[in-house]
């Protein structure tokens, strides 16, 4: 199906020196943060994620449920300080969740993916993948990612590819012309295949496979230098892939090879729907030390 | 101490509506933000939030620990997918976390406190706090934040204040001299107190109390018409209270009464060393339904 | 359908005073635990519970997910106390449990279920219900349960009656004929009702609804003198009940007013298969402070 | 201090054949319980356990918070069933917990400890310590425990022994005869060192170290062909160990090599202060699947 000839050596060490930790963000400069901040022209921001809830899909058994109730609640907390004397009856109300950092729209660190026992820059899970976080390529080493969006619409005539559609190069290229933008260094390119439309609608068939790019688009994406990779679906990449022997290459070459990070879940509908092609593209991910990834509010800023 | 003669009426329905549910968020405009990423001149970001651990101070009780582990892990996986026939050896990492949104630098959302049973614009807490979240009111409901960012120093000569140290309006004035800006409608106040020097490396007394605003430098901010007040402390308001029978009356004027943001343990020891007193605020909350805030990773973009 | 015309005060205050706590479970008195221990013969122990994992079936939403992964683990355990000089390469693996006290087998804490705002022994939830747990009516209160267990098989020719099918006082008095014994005060019964086989086999079924009791043969198990109601289904009771517009009716009959404990998801299919009627049984439920309930491991003694 | 020549080949394989999962387990026959059960002369049950909350002591990092909070709510749970048509006002509160098996008074499972990659009866750790629990070794083996429990006060004049301070062999035996038993095969020994009485109270000090056994005294213990050796301590096992250069060896002694449970934070106050050396040792761990270990709550019956 692909005859995919990688040279590992043209990325890691080679690229950004031997203790790098952030891979392509080290593209996210000052310089591009002004680039795609000169293109915004009506401060309008369109949201790019789903809310997140107990009933955000998962991939069992690997993305565990999400769970979240309210404790403590503003009547107990009330009666509490009344008891210590408090006459101003504040209560205050929090949650508990119990989740994992893939639930709903999320960044994956560099370290969530590892081909055998390499991650990222030479680093092994042997040393890296520990009890409570990874020692290294952690989320917390995500700079802000303020720098060019790009939207690539290869949801076709009927907008909606099905499970096991091999998004190429060509597929692509394509919809570069179509949105009269070339993908460049620094970019985050947005896949939008259409499969998004199943998010919390049919959970089930959301996560049976996907629509997505394999080994030899990832390639090409990365060659041009971009950030991340973003799609709505689960994983960005084909699912199940073309090659039965093979599961998830696409997060080795993309995380594990080449440092390039993925965001997945994102929700592209507004973004396909307007025609918006290349937009400032924002994403904050709160900093959880050792986390493989992160849960996130994505924006396209007009 | 204050003879806060607060008119509830001031806020909440007469201002945006009997359905509105984002309060000062309402002030989150396009325009604002064009005029805050107006005045970006280098690019450079300047992370405000705390990296997120196990070691996150924390308010016991109602502030529940957070704890990380990880799983399923890349070696286990690739032992899994093996025995489902692939030879590519894709390992991937998760982590489960158990948290409360008010860990680490965090937002908190507008239904978050209460006066007795009262939430913001006439909502109760016995009809919005519901078992798996609010059903109103919740950090989803939560617009980009991107407006202008202002950090008030009030830390003083010694560049600390100590628990109980209540900032005055007087403070704030004084700070805003110093600053040369004028806290205005859409801005997010950043208040730095020194406190936040605590944060993961005295947590004990870094939660035994605070120094931070009382009711009338709320009020006075509010007055402003400021989205959001931040601060390098648990709680953004002085703690203890100076009067001994109130508790959390800043968190009840502010989010309550007011629909104004409140975001606490704010990491604004860059921006005082730096003198960055007027700058572009971002903050991007993850958009978890119904949560009663959210762990952020604001940045300052100068 | 059912007249039910019940006497709050035939229980509660009146019966084992208004500082009770434990209800029926002062009827687990040492002479009970002797003479139920006298019947002991064989010594084999049946086991009456299913083992608890990932698979558990739960009512949703209010039985969350059961949640379970390891850490730390052996191998990184090792590495740090290599790290802290130890040679013994001594590995300790752990688990994270995310879940509710009602997974799998268990007992229904006092405290669980209310009749409105009244809880057992006219305690309130509005004083009871606090958001660390239960400050009254929890499992640490239950006495360690040793006693005569009776069981009633009322799964009839098919071995297996169907949601909605109502277990009534015939059916009880039928099976206590068949089995030659008088259910007596202090028992344990449990109901066998075939349902059962399906808990973990097809949980989407064994959750749609059960065969169970209803309220008069709950009535006439109080009136017997019964410690403790338990059923191979997901509430002991019938669901959905005959009545459209009540809801677990048995719940409050038992555990509200007439503090007698249910125990739900028996596993008593080798009880119903070997015929075993009478017997010791032994319920020893680990005390968390507070709970609403225990996954337990009851057993029957021979 | 201790020449430890450990046969290895005298456990395991050897005694119960290559496919044992249960180690001693294998002496809990039927015979013993009703040898056990014949000594019951009064019926009183005596906890061996204490209550379970936040405020039980935890070795971190390893043993992870317990935190637990009450969801769904009565009140909540009973307005969504008004709303969906039901009249009886049925409340039902759950919790949600989050902890490690080896929160307070616990018992390990034979997985729990490693001597390096080996779990007990050849078994590894790279094929056994899998993402959601042990494939074997877990506690759901563990048969009921209703055995001869005894009880060996080692606490000295003071009633007290302090960290650090090794329990050995003779120590044991003096205890023995002031006990006048005799440690037979099948029993469930019960050391009682005193320091269980800073377990809740000064949780600090309570795992800062601890009196009990080494080595020496597991051996001599496993030769006499106990169950489980259960102490008023965090680990049974004196710590920090004699040899600096050792961590935990009686856990490998005991799990690892010989199959003997161990069970720590035993409440056997009560067995000392009454001088209570031997009784009906009963523990019913719940059966969760591939968990390291279990809450339970044994009890001793006189």
């Amino acid at each position: 199906m692909t005859a995919c000839i990688h040279d590992h050596h043209a990325f890691g060490p080679a690229r950004w020196g031997a203790d790098d930790r952030i891979g392509a963000g080290n593209l996210l400069t000052p310089e591009r943060r002004l680039a795609a901040l000169a293109g915004v022209s009506t401060g309008e921001a369109i949201n790019l994620d789903h809310i997140i809830d107990a009933n955000a899909p998962r991939i069992e058994p690997n993305q565990t449920p999400f769970v979240m109730t309210l404790s403590p609640r503003a009547n107990s907390v009330i009666r509490r300080r009344r008891a210590a004397g408090a006459t101003n009856d504040a209560g205050t109300t929090l949650e508990r969740i119990e989740m994992t950092t893939h639930v709903g729209t999320h960044i994956d660190a560099l370290g969530h993916a590892s081909r055998g026992n390499t991650l990222y820059n030479g680093l092994t899970v042997d040393e890296t993948v520990d009890d409570f976080g990874l020692t290294e390529l952690g989320i917390e080493h995500l700079p802000p990612m303020i720098t060019r969006g790009v939207m690539l619409d290869v949801s076709g005539p009927e907008g909606l590819l099905r499970p096991g559609d091999v998004v190429t190069v060509d597929d692509l290229q394509r919809a570069e012309e179509v949105a009269k933008v070339d993908v460049q260094e620094g970019d985050v390119v947005c896949i939008h295949t259409g499969w998004g439309r199943w998010f919390g609608v049919d959970n089930a068939r959301y996560v049976s496979g996907e629509p997505g790019i394999d080994v030899p688009a990832a390639e090409w994406l990365i060659s041009k230098g971009v950030v991340a990779i973003a799609a709505d679906n689960p994983a960005v990449e084909v699912i199940p892939n073309p090659r039965a022997d093979r599961m998830l290459p696409v997060h080795q070459h993309t995380l594990t090879d080449a440092g390039v990070y993925l965001i997945e879940n994102l929700n592209s509908a507004a973004l396909a729907s307007r025609g918006c092609h290349a937009f400032c593209f924002m994403l904050l991910a709160a900093r959880f030390r050792g986390a493989t990834g992160c849960p996130v509010r994505p924006v396209a800023l007009l």
